[in-house]
């Protein structure tokens, strides 16, 4: 049972893990600050938050967990903006979808502090950003990735597994270089087919009457394509050479699938495709590695 | 109200179509064929086909509607093996994903008969095919596109939108080649790019592990990964050059979308983004044209 969270960033992540944490009578009190002053009037009246902190430093003091729920790209400025306050003992968590960026931030500003920071991965998330679709469930059956430093203290860590655990999510230790290689692979280059993919389509001289012609397999396809474009932007960013790194093996694979149907090899066309089909059917969301088909 | 309706290929698309048929009242028999005697037993049982007909050309004897529901790359042999009872005043339909092809090897062997096909697409299905996933409510709500020639009778163009509508679905007519044109964007090239994107996520040492990590993000962008090999095998065939010409379009979007992230230019890349978000923000499925953002 903690006292008092503090979340900083109070949106979609921030207000869900608020939520959770009441829900599950994890926490006393919440105080939540953010950048823009209605939002936190809006976390207030939604019943997400119960104090408005009027600063960053103040959401943390007298808090004995923080959630950092900024954008990847203002984790650098919040740590500066609270470093007086990273006592020891306190759980610090973020939930940035780049870890290694994050890290490394951490790293330059907490200094002898670092030991209190537990880099957090929460895989969840809605099109629908904002305090607005906060929701207790969102982290419900959900992974959580940690990525704890040599220098992480072990108790916090385990503070953290046991909070998310709480809250119904599974959790998941790696290293942040592993962390970021993986989610470039699942997570970031997907986004980034989709916003070109979507463009391209759009982009071209029939694009809108192609787009209302477009069905369900389209639909789910370009779902992510929807996402927030800040939060986009600071991810294609942090992560930019595994992305690119992926990428390349991507446009191997459609290189290799476009040679097979302009040479008018069907079989070997379809034995990859039935590969891929197959691969797929097998897989299942939160399955671990060993029950993959 | 048809007195009987003739499945050539009884599966997902075609035993959908017999079942809206009778919930709708519009047929009192359907006869089935399959090239797999235990299929169009299957059928029977379940209630989809009330006779199994030993052959396509027995099938389509004493109908008065006709659906060839088989394999895109399998139309043209269908075609020759029913020809001879290809009459004047009978409705034939496809369901296939590409036209261009289908009414080439309609024009080469039905000739003169011609007039009695009305080239179809209902832009419907699921990753799920076979007569056991067959459903009276898969075509309503949904897009069907017909493709009529010159030679095709109007009457049967009529009766074909009659029949679509009366199960629920919104007919809409084009030419082959803009119907191929417009579904290399929309449909094709996301079922490429999907497979190609699978693929190089499995095909790489760690990718078992990544696949493991992947959350609702990736369901959605690869559930059209799992579809039918054979069927994308044929579409990807028949429809090759204008699914390629819109792999070009995507890659020159991809390009463009990497060079920002290289040059960290991540006001331009956050624009792009933005202008990809919003437009599928306000994208609808099945919305005409003009209420599209």
């Amino acid at each position: 049972m903690f006292q008092q969270l503090g979340v900083i960033g109070c949106g979609l992540m921030g207000g869900s893990f608020a939520l959770a944490l009441k829900r599950a009578g994890l926490v006393k009190r919440v105080i939540g600050y953010s950048k823009s002053p209605s939002t936190t009037e809006r976390a207030k009246k939604l019943g997400v938050i119960d104090v408005v902190a009027e600063s960053a430093l103040l959401a943390v003091a007298g808090s004995d967990i923080v959630l950092l729920s900024v954008p990847v790209a203002a984790t650098e400025a919040t740590f500066k903006a609270i470093r007086h306050l990273v006592e020891p003992g306190v759980l610090f968590m973020d939930v940035g979808s780049t870890k290694r960026d994050v890290v490394d931030a951490a790293r330059r500003v907490l200094r002898e502090r670092l030991a209190s920071f537990v880099p957090a991965h929460p895989i969840a998330g809605k099109e629908l950003a904002g305090i607005g679709h906060a929701d207790a469930a969102l982290y419900a059956g959900r992974q959580v990735i940690l990525t704890p430093l040599p220098q992480t203290a072990p108790d916090l860590v385990q503070k953290a597994t046991d909070v998310w655990s709480a809250i119904g999510a599974q959790v998941l230790k790696m290293t942040p270089e592993n962390h970021d290689a993986a989610f470039a692979a699942v997570s970031h280059l997907p986004h980034l087919l989709a916003f070109a993919y979507f463009s391209s389509v759009v982009g071209q001289p029939a694009g809108r009457d192609f787009l209302s012609l477009a069905g369900p397999g389209f639909r789910d396809f370009t779902r992510i394509a929807a996402s927030n474009p800040e939060m986009w932007r600071d991810v294609l960013t942090a992560n930019r050479e595994e992305i690119l790194k992926q990428s390349q093996r991507f446009r191997q694979s459609l290189d290799a699938f476009e040679q097979l149907m302009l040479s008018g090899n069907t079989d070997a066309l379809e034995t990859m495709i039935r590969a891929a089909a197959e691969g797929r059917a097998g897989w299942q969301m939160g399955a671990p590695r060993s029950t993959q088909r």
